[in-house]
């Protein structure tokens, strides 16, 4: 098991990433919460049927006293009305102040329910215990909470540290291709972002971590962490220097949202958005082509869209970066690339975005 | 005017009281806040119609551009339905991430408010314009917002400190008699856990302070400020020590609970509670009889109830205890007192706490 530390004060906690370690969470969780007790899972119907036995016994065996609430799968119930359901279960099961609510599964499950544990009774301990690639990169390392508002994603949440994050890279044998994949989006973007150490070794070992080499799978997802971890440590509320994790996302989140959230999984709109991103670097004269084609090779190479369907109208798009809540005073700070590893922002209007779906943005993903 | 400052490191914020400052609103948000833009009010029906023109104008003259959003008054509305209407009516007045909140009422408004604040967007700058006694010497300091919830009040919240306090005490004059007086509870309250100096100016100055003398009322409500300051600075998201300001909440709680949050303004509900706290710290032998009374004359002579109602039972209040959210392992911690200005925790089930309900606590006001 190897340990990733982030470092926020008297809110650090640490990330546990192993092969297995889902049997030793109710030990973790021991060492980190002394008194055994009430303890809250949420989980949803997919993820649940999977794992909910194997937590329940590893939590029992430690002297915890479980109490499972699951919802249904699916970005659609992440909202205020299921929201009000956690809480109600979370009154019927007694849950008290310093009972510990851990969230089993992806990231809706983890978004959700670390909003729930933000705000019932002002706050309680909170642990991740995230299955998929996507959650275990991304969501695990941060502090972001979140339900969505029929407005806009994610625009209700609050920062809200774990206490404790176990991530067992083997419930991603049981993760569907599609969702892997997607997840993959992610782990490409901290290369591009912040590494041209980890975008070069996905590069190489691409075919390898498809095949889901365990070791190898652990080690990549430990150096996302790191590098999450850097970044939240610099600036945990997003003041500004944390807004590089949003590359892609400006333009990936206007795909999802005018796809209803329906066609596309968030990584695939990311992957898009990332390619949009380095034709916009490219064509603002920050990057070198090679560098865009790189990019959009290996997202290729790794099964993901980069190309935006013919089918999302400019307007439909527009709307979306204008509805992003990382709007401010009009301009969005879209992170633009200069080379691998290496992040800029431009201040631009959504028009200004938009511009770039000109010429040739369609085929973004380059190579013909 | 004059500054109290809570220290909270980068959390700190400024607490300006006067007499009229209200029509400085607008200069000092926008010495706290740079950039003038679209700032949110949220204000209820009763304080809207008195003052919701004076700030707009304020604000206006100030260069921001004010968005009100009224909801009724009443705590009934602190609920999951009226936060939904706040969201969608902050989305519809196009309210940024960085567009300052401003609570202008009472309690209610602050902690829904605040909560607002908290939340969308993942949290905006929020502002306190306490127009009640109860919300400008409590709720105006520590951050504390929060909604009810069918099973408890305040069962749904979070920390979340204001950027910028400002109170008018010539807001008083418009409140009603029997509400300024059941803050007086809580000014009480301050001088009971931590200052006997208080404790001696209320009592040789009450009738001055009834007669709402402003520059004795501004003084009071900068004592309590700077009281409860030092609490919070000292335990913010209360740990430990801050569980002092729950002096006469526990009983007060259970009182306002057993009769629906209908009977009773929630300062009445604690100075019954603070009445039974007093009764039980002499009967276990902390307090002196003198003591006691003397507590029990000052919220009597101020208009304040301190017996609490035969209808009651024992089981409703026992119901309402244990449902309390700071209960932990089955055990409330009691806060007793042992002279004025010293508090001492009590770990006690809400059977034990009962317990004292009989062998005259129904006559706990003392003096017969």
């Amino acid at each position: 098991m190897e340990i990733v530390t982030v470092n926020l004060g008297s809110r650090s906690y640490p990330v546990c990433i192993g092969r297995g370690i889902l049997a030793d969470l109710g030990t973790l969780l021991r060492e980190q919460h002394a008194t055994a007790g009430r303890v809250a899972v949420v989980t949803d119907s997919v993820v649940g049927k999977i794992y909910k036995e194997r937590v329940v016994a590893t939590l029992t065996a430690a002297g915890f006293a479980p109490w499972v609430i699951e919802i249904p799968a699916g970005e659609e119930h992440k909202n205020l009305a299921w929201l009000a359901f956690l809480y109600d279960k979370l009154i019927e099961g007694r849950i008290e102040r310093r009972s510990p609510l851990i969230a089993l599964g992806g990231g809706v499950i983890g978004d959700i329910t670390g909003f729930a544990a933000a705000t019932f009774q002002r706050g309680l301990p909170f642990v991740q215990v995230p299955t998929t690639l996507l959650a275990q990169v991304d969501a695990s390392v941060g502090g972001k909470t979140a339900i969505n508002h029929s407005a806009g994603k994610n625009l209700i949440g609050a920062f809200y540290q774990p206490r404790l994050v176990v991530i067992d890279v083997e419930t991603l044998t049981t993760l569907p291709r599609r969702e892997f994949l997607a997840g993959m989006a992610e782990v490409i973007k901290y290369g591009v972002i912040l590494s041209p150490d980890l975008f070069a070794l996905v590069e190489e070992q691409l075919s390898a971590l498809l095949h889901l080499t365990p070791a190898l799978l652990a080690a990549v997802v430990k150096t996302c962490c790191q590098l999450k971890a850097l970044v939240v440590e610099e600036d945990e509320t997003e003041g500004d220097y944390r807004a590089i994790l949003n590359f892609g996302h400006t333009v990936g989140h206007a795909i999802e949202r005018a796809t209803e959230y329906k066609l596309f999984l968030h990584g695939e709109a990311v992957a898009m958005g990332m390619a949009f991103a380095m034709h916009l670097s490219q064509q603002r004269g920050l990057c070198s082509a090679t560098t865009k084609e790189r990019v959009c090779r290996l997202l290729k190479t790794a099964g993901l869209p980069v190309v935006i369907p013919q089918t999302l109208t400019r307007e439909s798009l527009l709307l979306g970066i204008e509805a992003d809540k990382k709007v401010a005073a009009g301009k969005v700070k879209f992170v633009c690339i200069e080379e691998i590893g290496r992040t800029r922002f431009e201040h631009l209007t959504a028009q200004e975005v938009m511009g770039y779906l000109r010429g040739g943005i369609r085929h973004a993903g380059g190579g013909h």
